[in-house]
């Protein structure tokens, strides 16, 4: 069996921003010897999320418009705003998980046609937002 | 260690639509000859999902009713139904997750009693939906 | 190659309430001689959910907040309450996911430092609460 983990680092730009990190993943995979098995992509933020969906700029704002509605940036129910204003940053990253699992198969990255891989940023800009990937398998 | 990837494939009748693939899914496992380990459950499609809960028939109508308040089919906020009338599958698939995660126990799918496995179609019908399935353990 | 299953019992005290199992699954990851792999964190129920967050007891509260609002207990619109009071959970685990994965790197569990791991209970309170952790790696 062969474990290799890696990590993938980032900056971004604005405070709702979807990053394709789909190249990155798929050279990682590709690289690691791995023939079958699993590649977990894991964000260690609280306020970040990983998510696999088309690239169409469109579509990448219209995620960004539903995620603000449904956290509700700024909002004053949100009793972590006083601590710190990005509630609606945790509770995406919370509800939406800050990972996905993808399948290896002959040593390349399973993925669907339209199903890039984004690092979802709530709470940019951020010098520095870290990606795990962790491939495993025979 | 062992590594199993399986394919299952099905055919949606509806735009919205839960299929139940529990039985699918513990046969592979069952069959995999993997004692302790996990079962990865992914499909390769940017406007479906994967979700496990209870297999009742107001509980899945409910469910997408939500799919379908959270998504809002048809909406013309949604700058990707330009392109193609799906964004609201995209919106679904990208924020609920393509794939579930479970252990693998003494050769057995671990899952609670109300826990099946279903693929959530959002942007159906489609004559063909695939499904992987790793197994991967000791 | 190592495969370490391992599970968690806990009650909940409140129809909604998040349980902070962060040690409980960090002493099963550097207790299971696992050094480099993945681990799997699986609640087998259906009315609840695994999220990893922030612990800090007013986001704690809003995201409570946030999964009532988008889930809507006791609402007369959801089928399921016919049968059983709990549609709104089971809605919940079904969308957010009853499972997170975690990267295990040098006999420890990657996680941020915002990001401790929870049992979301949304149908409690229960006396037997279950998470299964499987830790898998080199």
């Amino acid at each position: 069996m062969k474990v290799v983990v890696k990590e993938i680092t980032l900056s971004t730009q604005s405070r709702f921003q979807l990053i394709d990190i789909t190249s990155e993943v798929e050279s990682i995979v590709e690289n690691s010897g791995v023939k079958n098995g699993i590649a977990l992509v894991f964000a260690p933020h609280a306020t970040a999320a990983i998510i696999a969906n088309e690239h169409e700029s469109g579509l990448i704002n219209d995620i960004i418009d539903k995620v603000k509605e449904f956290t509700e940036p700024g909002s004053s129910k949100w009793r972590h705003n006083i601590i710190d204003d990005n509630a609606h940053a945790h509770i995406g990253s919370a509800l939406f998980g800050a990972e996905r699992v993808f399948p290896v198969v002959n040593g390349k990255l399973i993925r669907g046609t339209w199903q890039n891989i984004f690092l979802l940023e709530m709470d940019g800009p951020r010098s520095r937002r870290r990606v795990y990937v962790v491939v495993m398998g025979e």
